[in-house]
Protein backbone atom coordinates (compact mmCIF):
# COMPACT_ATOMS: atom_id res chain seq x y z
CA UNK A 1 0.00 0.00 0.00
CA UNK A 2 2.95 2.23 0.22
CA UNK A 3 3.24 1.83 -3.17
CA UNK A 4 0.07 1.62 -4.42
CA UNK A 5 0.63 3.45 -7.44
CA UNK A 6 2.56 0.47 -9.19
CA UNK A 7 1.32 -1.94 -10.68
CA UNK A 8 1.71 -5.52 -9.32
CA UNK A 9 4.80 -6.75 -11.64
CA UNK A 10 6.44 -3.37 -11.10
CA UNK A 11 6.15 -3.86 -7.38
CA UNK A 12 7.85 -7.20 -7.45
CA UNK A 13 10.13 -5.89 -10.03
CA UNK A 14 11.63 -3.04 -7.47
CA UNK A 15 11.36 -5.05 -4.15
CA UNK A 16 13.74 -7.53 -6.73
CA UNK A 17 15.67 -4.95 -7.58
CA UNK A 18 16.12 -3.11 -4.03
CA UNK A 19 17.03 -6.74 -2.13
CA UNK A 20 13.50 -6.73 -0.50
CA UNK A 21 12.66 -10.10 0.20
CA UNK A 22 8.99 -10.07 1.15
CA UNK A 23 5.60 -7.60 0.43
CA UNK A 24 2.69 -7.17 2.54
CA UNK A 25 -0.22 -7.33 0.04
CA UNK A 26 -3.77 -5.20 0.18
CA UNK A 27 -6.77 -7.20 -1.18
CA UNK A 28 -7.98 -5.17 -3.97
CA UNK A 29 -5.01 -4.80 -5.84
CA UNK A 30 -4.53 -8.43 -5.23
CA UNK A 31 -8.34 -8.81 -6.30
CA UNK A 32 -7.36 -6.99 -9.26
CA UNK A 33 -4.57 -8.62 -10.80
CA UNK A 34 -5.85 -11.76 -10.09
CA UNK A 35 -5.49 -13.91 -6.79
CA UNK A 36 -3.93 -16.81 -8.21
CA UNK A 37 -1.97 -14.39 -11.54
CA UNK A 38 -0.53 -12.46 -7.98
CA UNK A 39 0.22 -15.08 -5.93
CA UNK A 40 2.04 -17.28 -9.41
CA UNK A 41 3.70 -13.98 -9.81
CA UNK A 42 5.50 -13.02 -6.43
CA UNK A 43 6.07 -16.90 -6.02
CA UNK A 44 8.09 -17.10 -9.28
CA UNK A 45 10.15 -13.92 -8.40
CA UNK A 46 10.70 -15.90 -4.93
CA UNK A 47 9.18 -13.31 -2.94
CA UNK A 48 7.47 -13.65 0.97
CA UNK A 49 3.97 -12.45 1.12
CA UNK A 50 4.30 -11.55 4.76
CA UNK A 51 0.66 -10.29 5.38
CA UNK A 52 -2.91 -9.82 3.44
CA UNK A 53 -4.24 -6.87 4.71
CA UNK A 54 -7.00 -6.42 5.22
CA UNK A 55 -10.01 -8.65 6.82
CA UNK A 56 -12.08 -7.52 9.39
CA UNK A 57 -15.24 -4.55 9.87
CA UNK A 58 -16.66 -7.29 12.00
CA UNK A 59 -18.47 -5.18 14.00
CA UNK A 60 -22.08 -4.95 12.58
CA UNK A 61 -25.49 -5.49 14.02
CA UNK A 62 -27.91 -6.54 11.18
CA UNK A 63 -27.96 -10.05 10.23
CA UNK A 64 -27.28 -9.82 7.22
CA UNK A 65 -24.54 -7.17 7.86
CA UNK A 66 -22.84 -9.20 9.85
CA UNK A 67 -22.91 -12.37 7.74
CA UNK A 68 -21.86 -10.77 4.56
CA UNK A 69 -19.03 -9.39 6.69
CA UNK A 70 -18.29 -13.13 7.21
CA UNK A 71 -18.46 -14.27 4.16
CA UNK A 72 -15.94 -11.63 2.91
CA UNK A 73 -13.51 -12.67 6.01
CA UNK A 74 -13.82 -16.41 4.71
CA UNK A 75 -12.80 -15.38 1.42
CA UNK A 76 -9.70 -13.09 2.91
CA UNK A 77 -8.99 -16.33 4.39
CA UNK A 78 -8.57 -18.16 1.20
CA UNK A 79 -7.11 -14.97 -0.43
CA UNK A 80 -4.09 -15.27 2.09
CA UNK A 81 -3.61 -19.03 1.98
CA UNK A 82 -3.69 -19.02 -2.53
CA UNK A 83 -0.91 -16.48 -1.81
CA UNK A 84 1.01 -18.26 0.70
CA UNK A 85 1.07 -16.05 3.66
CA UNK A 86 0.21 -17.34 7.18
CA UNK A 87 -1.31 -14.10 8.35
CA UNK A 88 -4.54 -12.40 7.44
CA UNK A 89 -4.82 -8.28 9.39
CA UNK A 90 -7.71 -7.50 10.49
CA UNK A 91 -9.41 -4.03 10.75
CA UNK A 92 -12.20 -4.43 13.04
CA UNK A 93 -14.73 -1.68 12.04
CA UNK A 94 -16.27 1.20 13.96
CA UNK A 95 -19.51 1.63 15.52
CA UNK A 96 -22.37 1.15 13.29
CA UNK A 97 -24.62 4.36 12.28
CA UNK A 98 -26.25 5.37 15.16
CA UNK A 99 -24.53 3.16 17.74
CA UNK A 100 -22.59 5.01 20.82
CA UNK A 101 -21.79 1.21 22.35
CA UNK A 102 -18.03 0.17 22.24
CA UNK A 103 -18.38 -2.32 24.62
CA UNK A 104 -20.85 -4.15 22.62
CA UNK A 105 -19.06 -3.59 18.93
CA UNK A 106 -16.10 -5.29 20.79
CA UNK A 107 -17.95 -8.37 21.96
CA UNK A 108 -19.89 -8.58 18.36
CA UNK A 109 -15.67 -8.91 16.92
CA UNK A 110 -15.22 -11.93 19.89
CA UNK A 111 -18.15 -13.77 18.40
CA UNK A 112 -16.61 -13.10 14.98
CA UNK A 113 -13.29 -14.08 15.59
CA UNK A 114 -14.76 -17.47 17.60
CA UNK A 115 -15.72 -18.70 13.87
CA UNK A 116 -13.72 -17.10 11.57
CA UNK A 117 -10.53 -18.75 13.86
CA UNK A 118 -11.59 -22.25 12.94
CA UNK A 119 -11.80 -21.75 9.70
CA UNK A 120 -8.48 -19.65 9.13
CA UNK A 121 -6.65 -22.28 11.26
CA UNK A 122 -7.95 -25.63 8.81
CA UNK A 123 -6.20 -23.26 5.85
CA UNK A 124 -2.66 -22.84 7.98
CA UNK A 125 -3.98 -18.99 8.05
CA UNK A 126 -3.38 -16.81 11.53
CA UNK A 127 -5.98 -13.93 12.01
CA UNK A 128 -4.23 -10.45 13.54
CA UNK A 129 -6.01 -8.18 15.25
CA UNK A 130 -4.76 -4.87 14.67
CA UNK A 131 -5.39 -1.59 17.24
CA UNK A 132 -5.60 1.57 15.41
CA UNK A 133 -4.88 4.16 16.45
CA UNK A 134 -7.88 5.82 19.19
CA UNK A 135 -8.45 8.70 16.66
CA UNK A 136 -10.35 5.81 14.17
CA UNK A 137 -12.18 4.37 17.11
CA UNK A 138 -15.66 5.65 15.82
CA UNK A 139 -15.82 5.30 11.81
CA UNK A 140 -13.13 2.10 11.72
CA UNK A 141 -11.77 0.43 14.44
CA UNK A 142 -13.21 -0.08 17.89
CA UNK A 143 -10.14 -1.69 18.65
CA UNK A 144 -7.39 0.64 19.81
CA UNK A 145 -4.92 -0.32 22.58
CA UNK A 146 -2.43 -3.91 22.00
CA UNK A 147 -4.37 -4.36 25.55
CA UNK A 148 -7.78 -4.14 23.79
CA UNK A 149 -6.33 -6.36 21.39
CA UNK A 150 -5.36 -9.01 23.11
CA UNK A 151 -8.23 -9.17 25.81
CA UNK A 152 -9.97 -10.11 22.60
CA UNK A 153 -6.88 -12.59 21.23
CA UNK A 154 -6.41 -14.62 24.16
CA UNK A 155 -9.94 -15.97 24.48
CA UNK A 156 -8.65 -17.91 20.83
CA UNK A 157 -5.47 -19.93 21.06
CA UNK A 158 -2.78 -18.21 19.57
CA UNK A 159 -2.30 -20.06 16.26
CA UNK A 160 -6.01 -18.54 15.39
CA UNK A 161 -5.73 -15.30 16.74
CA UNK A 162 -2.60 -12.72 17.75
CA UNK A 163 -2.35 -8.95 17.02
CA UNK A 164 -0.52 -6.64 14.77
CA UNK A 165 2.03 -4.48 16.13
CA UNK A 166 1.93 -1.44 14.12
CA UNK A 167 4.36 1.86 15.70
CA UNK A 168 2.02 4.69 13.81
CA UNK A 169 -1.10 3.15 16.45
CA UNK A 170 0.49 2.29 18.98
CA UNK A 171 3.62 4.70 19.71
CA UNK A 172 1.47 7.48 22.16
CA UNK A 173 1.08 4.23 24.49
CA UNK A 174 3.24 4.08 27.75
CA UNK A 175 1.40 0.63 28.32
CA UNK A 176 2.53 -0.61 25.15
CA UNK A 177 5.61 -2.14 25.74
CA UNK A 178 4.47 -4.00 28.42
CA UNK A 179 1.58 -5.15 26.16
CA UNK A 180 3.96 -6.19 23.57
CA UNK A 181 5.82 -8.64 25.82
CA UNK A 182 1.83 -10.02 27.12
CA UNK A 183 1.59 -10.76 23.27
CA UNK A 184 5.18 -12.71 23.04
CA UNK A 185 4.90 -13.82 25.87
CA UNK A 186 1.85 -16.38 24.13
CA UNK A 187 3.25 -16.09 21.05
CA UNK A 188 0.99 -13.72 19.51
CA UNK A 189 2.78 -11.30 17.94
CA UNK A 190 2.01 -12.01 14.40
CA UNK A 191 3.27 -9.35 12.57
CA UNK A 192 5.29 -6.02 13.21
CA UNK A 193 4.47 -2.51 11.18
CA UNK A 194 6.04 0.34 10.77
CA UNK A 195 5.14 4.18 10.07
CA UNK A 196 5.90 7.31 11.21
CA UNK A 197 3.68 10.25 12.58
CA UNK A 198 4.16 13.65 11.55
CA UNK A 199 1.59 16.42 11.88
CA UNK A 200 -0.82 18.06 11.14
CA UNK A 201 -2.88 15.52 10.60
CA UNK A 202 -5.07 15.49 7.24
CA UNK A 203 -8.60 16.14 6.84
CA UNK A 204 -10.27 12.38 7.69
CA UNK A 205 -6.64 11.91 9.52
CA UNK A 206 -6.25 8.77 7.03
CA UNK A 207 -3.50 9.49 4.37
CA UNK A 208 -0.95 10.80 6.72
CA UNK A 209 1.75 8.53 7.85
CA UNK A 210 4.85 9.47 7.64
CA UNK A 211 8.06 8.06 5.88
CA UNK A 212 10.26 6.46 8.51
CA UNK A 213 12.75 8.71 10.05
CA UNK A 214 10.52 12.01 8.98
CA UNK A 215 8.57 11.62 12.32
CA UNK A 216 8.10 11.51 15.92
CA UNK A 217 8.53 7.43 16.67
CA UNK A 218 12.02 6.29 17.40
CA UNK A 219 11.58 3.24 15.17
CA UNK A 220 14.55 1.17 17.19
CA UNK A 221 13.20 1.23 20.35
CA UNK A 222 9.88 -0.06 19.13
CA UNK A 223 11.72 -3.03 16.96
CA UNK A 224 13.73 -3.64 20.49
CA UNK A 225 10.51 -4.44 22.24
CA UNK A 226 9.26 -6.58 19.75
CA UNK A 227 12.62 -8.36 19.69
CA UNK A 228 12.68 -8.31 23.40
CA UNK A 229 9.49 -10.12 22.82
CA UNK A 230 10.66 -12.77 21.04
CA UNK A 231 9.59 -11.78 17.99
CA UNK A 232 12.00 -12.65 14.59
CA UNK A 233 9.47 -12.51 12.04
CA UNK A 234 9.39 -9.28 9.03
CA UNK A 235 8.97 -5.96 9.70
CA UNK A 236 6.38 -3.77 7.22
CA UNK A 237 6.49 -0.34 6.35
CA UNK A 238 3.07 0.16 5.75
CA UNK A 239 2.22 4.22 4.71
CA UNK A 240 -0.77 5.60 4.06
CA UNK A 241 0.61 9.25 2.48
CA UNK A 242 -0.91 11.12 -0.14
CA UNK A 243 2.00 12.69 -0.79
CA UNK A 244 4.23 9.79 -1.17
CA UNK A 245 1.40 8.10 -3.67
CA UNK A 246 1.86 11.12 -5.93
CA UNK A 247 5.64 10.37 -6.78
CA UNK A 248 6.96 7.77 -8.17
CA UNK A 249 6.56 4.41 -6.99
CA UNK A 250 9.87 3.10 -8.25
CA UNK A 251 11.37 5.84 -6.48
CA UNK A 252 9.45 6.04 -2.98
CA UNK A 253 10.01 2.11 -2.54
CA UNK A 254 13.96 2.84 -2.99
CA UNK A 255 13.54 5.62 -0.25
CA UNK A 256 12.06 3.74 2.29
CA UNK A 257 13.92 0.41 1.86
CA UNK A 258 17.09 3.67 2.64
CA UNK A 259 15.69 5.13 5.43
CA UNK A 260 14.36 1.58 7.26
CA UNK A 261 18.38 0.56 6.69
CA UNK A 262 18.92 4.11 8.00
CA UNK A 263 16.61 4.53 10.85
CA UNK A 264 15.74 0.78 12.36
CA UNK A 265 18.38 -1.80 11.44
CA UNK A 266 21.72 0.44 11.46
CA UNK B 1 -14.28 28.97 23.90
CA UNK B 2 -17.67 27.49 22.26
CA UNK B 3 -18.74 30.53 21.46
CA UNK B 4 -15.42 32.69 21.46
CA UNK B 5 -17.39 35.20 18.53
CA UNK B 6 -19.47 37.00 21.90
CA UNK B 7 -17.55 39.35 23.75
CA UNK B 8 -17.27 38.93 27.25
CA UNK B 9 -20.43 41.27 28.00
CA UNK B 10 -22.68 39.08 25.48
CA UNK B 11 -21.15 35.87 27.07
CA UNK B 12 -22.16 37.10 30.30
CA UNK B 13 -25.90 38.67 29.57
CA UNK B 14 -26.31 35.38 27.18
CA UNK B 15 -25.68 32.96 30.34
CA UNK B 16 -27.83 35.03 32.54
CA UNK B 17 -30.67 35.16 29.84
CA UNK B 18 -30.39 30.97 29.40
CA UNK B 19 -30.34 30.46 33.15
CA UNK B 20 -26.47 28.99 32.76
CA UNK B 21 -24.82 29.39 36.26
CA UNK B 22 -21.62 29.34 35.53
CA UNK B 23 -18.59 30.06 33.14
CA UNK B 24 -15.30 28.71 31.87
CA UNK B 25 -13.23 31.19 30.66
CA UNK B 26 -10.19 31.00 27.98
CA UNK B 27 -7.26 33.22 29.00
CA UNK B 28 -6.99 35.10 25.57
CA UNK B 29 -10.67 36.84 25.89
CA UNK B 30 -9.92 37.55 29.57
CA UNK B 31 -6.54 39.10 28.70
CA UNK B 32 -8.23 41.26 26.11
CA UNK B 33 -10.83 42.21 27.82
CA UNK B 34 -8.63 42.59 31.38
CA UNK B 35 -8.89 40.06 33.94
CA UNK B 36 -10.11 43.07 36.78
CA UNK B 37 -12.54 43.92 34.22
CA UNK B 38 -13.55 40.05 33.55
CA UNK B 39 -13.54 39.30 37.24
CA UNK B 40 -15.81 42.71 38.54
CA UNK B 41 -18.06 41.66 35.29
CA UNK B 42 -18.46 38.04 36.22
CA UNK B 43 -18.76 38.72 39.86
CA UNK B 44 -21.66 41.77 39.59
CA UNK B 45 -23.55 39.26 37.23
CA UNK B 46 -23.63 36.60 40.02
CA UNK B 47 -22.17 33.88 37.57
CA UNK B 48 -19.24 31.71 38.62
CA UNK B 49 -16.35 31.04 37.05
CA UNK B 50 -15.70 27.30 36.84
CA UNK B 51 -12.37 26.99 35.59
CA UNK B 52 -9.77 28.94 33.79
CA UNK B 53 -7.94 27.54 30.47
CA UNK B 54 -5.42 27.09 30.33
CA UNK B 55 -1.68 26.81 31.38
CA UNK B 56 0.53 24.04 30.46
CA UNK B 57 2.71 23.60 27.97
CA UNK B 58 5.45 22.44 30.07
CA UNK B 59 7.96 20.31 27.82
CA UNK B 60 10.49 22.68 26.49
CA UNK B 61 14.03 21.37 27.39
CA UNK B 62 16.12 24.99 26.62
CA UNK B 63 16.07 26.15 29.91
CA UNK B 64 14.76 29.74 28.82
CA UNK B 65 11.92 28.89 27.25
CA UNK B 66 10.96 26.52 30.12
CA UNK B 67 11.52 29.39 32.51
CA UNK B 68 9.23 31.40 30.14
CA UNK B 69 6.82 28.68 30.45
CA UNK B 70 6.80 28.84 34.18
CA UNK B 71 6.75 32.60 34.85
CA UNK B 72 3.43 32.17 32.28
CA UNK B 73 2.13 29.44 34.41
CA UNK B 74 2.35 31.69 37.59
CA UNK B 75 0.69 34.34 35.78
CA UNK B 76 -2.30 32.17 34.88
CA UNK B 77 -2.31 30.89 38.28
CA UNK B 78 -2.40 34.48 39.36
CA UNK B 79 -5.68 35.37 36.59
CA UNK B 80 -7.42 32.48 37.92
CA UNK B 81 -7.39 33.88 41.48
CA UNK B 82 -8.15 37.30 40.30
CA UNK B 83 -11.37 35.79 38.52
CA UNK B 84 -12.06 33.92 41.64
CA UNK B 85 -12.15 30.40 40.00
CA UNK B 86 -10.26 27.30 42.23
CA UNK B 87 -9.59 25.79 39.12
CA UNK B 88 -6.79 26.48 36.41
CA UNK B 89 -6.47 23.65 33.74
CA UNK B 90 -3.46 22.23 32.06
CA UNK B 91 -2.26 21.31 28.93
CA UNK B 92 0.56 19.85 29.40
CA UNK B 93 2.58 20.10 25.66
CA UNK B 94 3.78 18.24 22.89
CA UNK B 95 7.16 17.40 22.07
CA UNK B 96 9.93 19.54 21.51
CA UNK B 97 11.59 19.86 17.81
CA UNK B 98 12.95 16.98 16.92
CA UNK B 99 12.46 14.79 20.19
CA UNK B 100 11.14 11.55 20.45
CA UNK B 101 11.22 11.34 23.57
CA UNK B 102 7.98 10.93 25.31
CA UNK B 103 9.05 9.73 29.09
CA UNK B 104 11.53 12.51 29.04
CA UNK B 105 8.66 14.97 27.76
CA UNK B 106 6.47 13.26 30.58
CA UNK B 107 9.29 14.04 33.66
CA UNK B 108 9.44 17.34 32.59
CA UNK B 109 5.70 18.28 33.20
CA UNK B 110 6.30 16.71 36.82
CA UNK B 111 8.84 18.91 37.51
CA UNK B 112 7.24 21.23 36.55
CA UNK B 113 4.02 20.92 39.07
CA UNK B 114 6.82 20.52 41.93
CA UNK B 115 7.30 24.08 41.07
CA UNK B 116 3.67 25.55 40.39
CA UNK B 117 1.61 23.32 43.11
CA UNK B 118 3.05 25.08 45.97
CA UNK B 119 2.67 28.38 44.24
CA UNK B 120 -1.22 27.79 43.07
CA UNK B 121 -1.78 25.96 46.26
CA UNK B 122 -0.87 29.72 48.47
CA UNK B 123 -3.54 31.61 45.75
CA UNK B 124 -6.44 28.95 46.11
CA UNK B 125 -6.26 27.37 42.84
CA UNK B 126 -5.81 23.52 42.22
CA UNK B 127 -4.05 22.44 38.98
CA UNK B 128 -6.27 20.16 36.61
CA UNK B 129 -3.87 18.01 34.18
CA UNK B 130 -5.76 17.46 31.17
CA UNK B 131 -5.04 14.23 29.05
CA UNK B 132 -5.48 14.73 25.49
CA UNK B 133 -6.74 12.53 23.00
CA UNK B 134 -3.68 10.94 21.35
CA UNK B 135 -3.87 12.26 18.51
CA UNK B 136 -2.56 15.15 19.76
CA UNK B 137 0.78 13.69 21.64
CA UNK B 138 3.17 14.87 19.56
CA UNK B 139 2.39 18.57 18.82
CA UNK B 140 -0.03 19.58 21.80
CA UNK B 141 0.13 17.35 24.74
CA UNK B 142 1.96 14.40 26.22
CA UNK B 143 -0.40 13.18 28.54
CA UNK B 144 -2.83 11.25 26.17
CA UNK B 145 -4.66 9.32 28.82
CA UNK B 146 -6.11 9.62 32.71
CA UNK B 147 -4.12 6.94 33.78
CA UNK B 148 -0.79 9.34 32.46
CA UNK B 149 -2.35 12.17 34.19
CA UNK B 150 -3.34 10.62 37.29
CA UNK B 151 0.21 9.00 37.42
CA UNK B 152 1.85 12.86 37.58
CA UNK B 153 -1.02 13.99 39.72
CA UNK B 154 -0.30 11.44 42.32
CA UNK B 155 2.97 12.53 43.12
CA UNK B 156 1.68 15.78 44.69
CA UNK B 157 -1.10 16.88 46.72
CA UNK B 158 -4.86 16.25 45.76
CA UNK B 159 -5.78 19.92 46.53
CA UNK B 160 -2.42 21.18 44.50
CA UNK B 161 -2.91 18.91 41.42
CA UNK B 162 -5.73 17.02 39.97
CA UNK B 163 -6.99 15.97 36.60
CA UNK B 164 -9.67 17.23 34.09
CA UNK B 165 -11.84 14.45 33.09
CA UNK B 166 -13.41 15.65 28.99
CA UNK B 167 -15.25 13.21 27.18
CA UNK B 168 -14.07 13.68 24.01
CA UNK B 169 -9.84 13.16 24.74
CA UNK B 170 -10.55 9.82 26.70
CA UNK B 171 -14.05 8.36 25.60
CA UNK B 172 -12.12 5.65 23.42
CA UNK B 173 -10.10 3.75 26.20
CA UNK B 174 -12.14 1.00 28.26
CA UNK B 175 -9.88 1.96 31.40
CA UNK B 176 -11.07 5.54 31.59
CA UNK B 177 -13.94 4.35 34.37
CA UNK B 178 -11.61 2.75 36.45
CA UNK B 179 -9.28 5.84 36.16
CA UNK B 180 -12.13 8.25 37.07
CA UNK B 181 -13.19 6.07 39.76
CA UNK B 182 -9.39 6.57 40.96
CA UNK B 183 -9.37 9.90 40.19
CA UNK B 184 -12.10 10.16 42.27
CA UNK B 185 -10.75 8.30 45.40
CA UNK B 186 -8.26 10.83 46.06
CA UNK B 187 -10.49 14.25 45.33
CA UNK B 188 -8.70 14.66 41.97
CA UNK B 189 -11.37 15.51 39.58
CA UNK B 190 -11.04 19.17 39.27
CA UNK B 191 -13.40 19.53 36.37
CA UNK B 192 -15.62 17.77 33.89
CA UNK B 193 -16.06 18.58 30.66
CA UNK B 194 -17.78 17.38 27.71
CA UNK B 195 -17.65 17.63 23.62
CA UNK B 196 -18.86 14.89 21.54
CA UNK B 197 -17.06 12.88 18.98
CA UNK B 198 -18.04 13.53 15.21
CA UNK B 199 -16.19 12.70 11.85
CA UNK B 200 -14.49 13.31 9.32
CA UNK B 201 -12.31 14.92 11.71
CA UNK B 202 -11.23 18.57 10.17
CA UNK B 203 -7.50 18.72 8.93
CA UNK B 204 -5.58 19.55 12.32
CA UNK B 205 -8.11 17.96 14.23
CA UNK B 206 -8.36 21.20 16.32
CA UNK B 207 -11.28 22.28 15.61
CA UNK B 208 -13.88 19.56 14.64
CA UNK B 209 -15.54 18.55 18.49
CA UNK B 210 -18.71 18.10 18.32
CA UNK B 211 -22.17 19.90 19.51
CA UNK B 212 -23.58 17.43 22.51
CA UNK B 213 -25.86 14.78 20.74
CA UNK B 214 -24.16 15.07 17.46
CA UNK B 215 -21.94 12.14 18.03
CA UNK B 216 -20.87 8.76 19.17
CA UNK B 217 -20.32 9.60 22.77
CA UNK B 218 -23.32 8.49 25.49
CA UNK B 219 -22.99 11.70 27.96
CA UNK B 220 -25.20 10.31 30.58
CA UNK B 221 -22.62 7.36 31.04
CA UNK B 222 -19.62 9.57 31.74
CA UNK B 223 -22.06 11.64 33.83
CA UNK B 224 -22.56 8.94 35.43
CA UNK B 225 -19.29 7.93 35.71
CA UNK B 226 -18.18 11.19 37.44
CA UNK B 227 -20.81 10.74 39.92
CA UNK B 228 -20.35 7.65 41.23
CA UNK B 229 -16.47 8.60 41.71
CA UNK B 230 -18.06 11.74 43.99
CA UNK B 231 -17.92 14.40 42.06
CA UNK B 232 -20.35 17.02 42.43
CA UNK B 233 -18.73 20.21 40.48
CA UNK B 234 -19.75 22.06 37.29
CA UNK B 235 -19.98 20.25 33.78
CA UNK B 236 -18.45 22.54 31.33
CA UNK B 237 -19.51 22.11 27.80
CA UNK B 238 -16.34 22.70 25.37
CA UNK B 239 -16.64 22.94 21.76
CA UNK B 240 -13.79 24.21 19.67
CA UNK B 241 -16.09 23.98 16.27
CA UNK B 242 -15.37 26.43 13.52
CA UNK B 243 -18.82 25.75 12.15
CA UNK B 244 -20.24 26.26 15.56
CA UNK B 245 -18.09 29.57 15.89
CA UNK B 246 -19.41 30.87 12.41
CA UNK B 247 -22.91 31.05 13.43
CA UNK B 248 -24.43 33.31 15.91
CA UNK B 249 -23.44 33.16 19.27
CA UNK B 250 -26.23 33.52 21.35
CA UNK B 251 -27.81 30.85 19.28
CA UNK B 252 -25.31 28.37 19.83
CA UNK B 253 -25.21 29.10 23.38
CA UNK B 254 -28.77 28.30 23.48
CA UNK B 255 -28.39 25.24 21.36
CA UNK B 256 -25.90 24.33 23.91
CA UNK B 257 -27.82 24.66 26.74
CA UNK B 258 -31.10 22.91 25.57
CA UNK B 259 -28.31 19.89 24.38
CA UNK B 260 -27.06 19.90 27.68
CA UNK B 261 -30.66 19.39 28.69
CA UNK B 262 -31.50 16.85 26.70
CA UNK B 263 -28.65 14.54 26.63
CA UNK B 264 -27.33 14.77 29.70
CA UNK B 265 -29.45 15.67 32.80
CA UNK B 266 -32.56 15.09 31.46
Amino acid sequence: MTVKQLSMPELVDSCLELGVPGVGLWREPVQSYGVEATAKLVRDAGLTVTTLCRGGFLTAIDPAERAAALADNRLAIDEAATLGTDTLVLVSGGLPTGSKDLHGARERIADALGELGPYAEERGVKLAIEPLHPMYVADRCVVSTLAQALDLAERFPAHQVGVTVDTYHIWWDDTAPAQIARAGATGRIHTFQLADWTTPLPEGVLNGRGQIGDGSIDMREWKAYVEAAGYTGPIEVELFNDALWARDGREVLAETAARFVEHVIQ
